[in-house]
């Protein structure tokens, strides 16, 4: 069983061999880390699919959480297979998608059997609050993750990670979050004290950076902005989080590549300082 | 005066300015350094100086030592002005040259000539033993400092800092040493210990990484070799090295800027967290 709950992932994760591959990685050389780098594929979402995992490979990032860019939520079976065969070939760990709306029956259906014909362990979604019994209850029948998404001030259902924890703390464990860092301080709150408070459910990591921590923003490179990165990655070793921590890099959709590897390159830099 | 000499480079660039620019630096965000960031111009040797100056901006490095690429070392007065008057007009600081080998007189004049017309603070050389009393007359006379690159196993002059420092530790303060860290650690040196034993020589920094600790060595990303790069920079902060640390990126001269961008980011998110 893989990925059982955040509760559990630690110990999986070892088990799956995340935490043996520590040693070889370029990202883990002066602190072990129990978490990863991945790569949010809407960071490329002008780019092809080859062209994302092109640049994966190239900034070292192993692990993916695609964008439905890449591959269309309503792809028949063997589109999907072959989608994530391609990503296996690639060497790189296809481990979940998103940001997927659910906001009807049909959709929370749908991005299960997506999840599912993927091999994806995590659906990092927005479900509708009366959607949220369903969500649960595919949950415990196909054992795939939903982390979700905050959005920032805007977002009418969940805006900070508080919310959307007050939402789902009573369901399965395998229902948590995605912290996405910029949406997080925009809405007010600080992205290291909600890690920490959350640590019991958080699934996912949305990394990126905003120019100010106010509703009206400009996304920047990692380092550049106002989140204090430094005090986030303490907090993640602190609370030994051990799922992926995906860059989703919104500026510059045509040419990502010069900015995602600065960003890539910073948060590498702090984890071998701290 | 400015530059003069090494050991009141602190002083110095705190009246140029340098060290009050800190506080807007995005590379200067949670560690107050005495030192700033540049380019090293060989990073981007088969691009125009137009191109060269875009990456600059591009990637926040303020500070640039050009390569004879960029500006040939015979080139006229009129020409080294038009060049020195496109750099300040894009808002970066030429504060030298370099790497230039000085093994005659004629070299040694050129040198200095066109680091004066170019309105440089230093010269990044390699001059020959027999022209170090003459280098020496020089520096007096124009009020240019010398820093002398090492450039690892091969090079017969200066191998290493150690060999560098021996020659000119009892010369005028304002020659000193550049220390390329990657040929420094392929001499089998720490570029750590050599910057604190000649940090009242050290007046210039090449940022860079190799593969392994050895002789024969491929370039890479910074972060992603051998070096001890937190190591490295603590040391730069606790001995208040107070010139730039230019990057300079040997590897993808077709495309260097991804990497470069990667090595700039991985260089500010350490100091962000040291």
């Amino acid at each position: 069983m893989q990925w059982a709950g955040a509760g559990a992932v630690a110990s999986l994760a070892t088990k799956n061999g995340f935490a043996a591959k520590n040693a070889e990685k370029p990202d883990n050389k002066n602190t072990e880390h129990t978490f990863q780098l991945g790569l949010a594929s809407y960071s490329t979402r002008k780019l092809s699919l080859d062209e994302t995992l092109k640049i994966a490979n190239r900034l070292g990032l192993k692990y993916l959480c695609l964008k439905s860019f890449h591959l269309p939520l309503d792809s028949t079976p063997v589109q999907i297979a072959q989608a994530a065969a391609k990503v296996k070939a690639a060497g790189i760990d296809l481990y979940g998608c998103g940001v997927v709306n659910m906001f009807k029956p049909a959709e929370v259906e749908q991005a299960f059997d997506y999840a599912k014909a993927a091999g994806m362990k995590v659906i990092v979604g927005v479900p509708a609050y009366d959607m949220l019994p369903m969500v649960n209850e595919k949950i415990k029948q196909y054992n795939i993750c939903v982390a979700i998404h905050n959005h920032g001030p805007g977002d009418k259902l969940y805006p900070t990670p508080d919310v959307a924890y007050e939402k789902i703390k009573h369901l399965d464990r395998r229902i948590g979050l995605c912290i996405d860092i910029s949406h997080t301080i925009r809405g007010g709150v600080d992205p290291a004290r909600a890690a920490e408070e959350f640590a019991d459910r958080l699934i996912d990591v949305h990394m990126n950076d905003v120019t100010a921590a106010e509703a009206s923003w400009h996304t920047a490179e990692v380092g550049r902005g106002a989140i204090d990165i430094p005090e986030f990655l303490r907090t993640l070793v602190k609370i030994r989080y051990s799922g992926i921590v995906s860059f989703e890099y919104v500026k510059d959709p045509d040419n990502p590549l010069p900015g995602l590897a600065e960003s890539v390159g910073y948060v590498r830099g702090v984890l071998a300082a701290i």
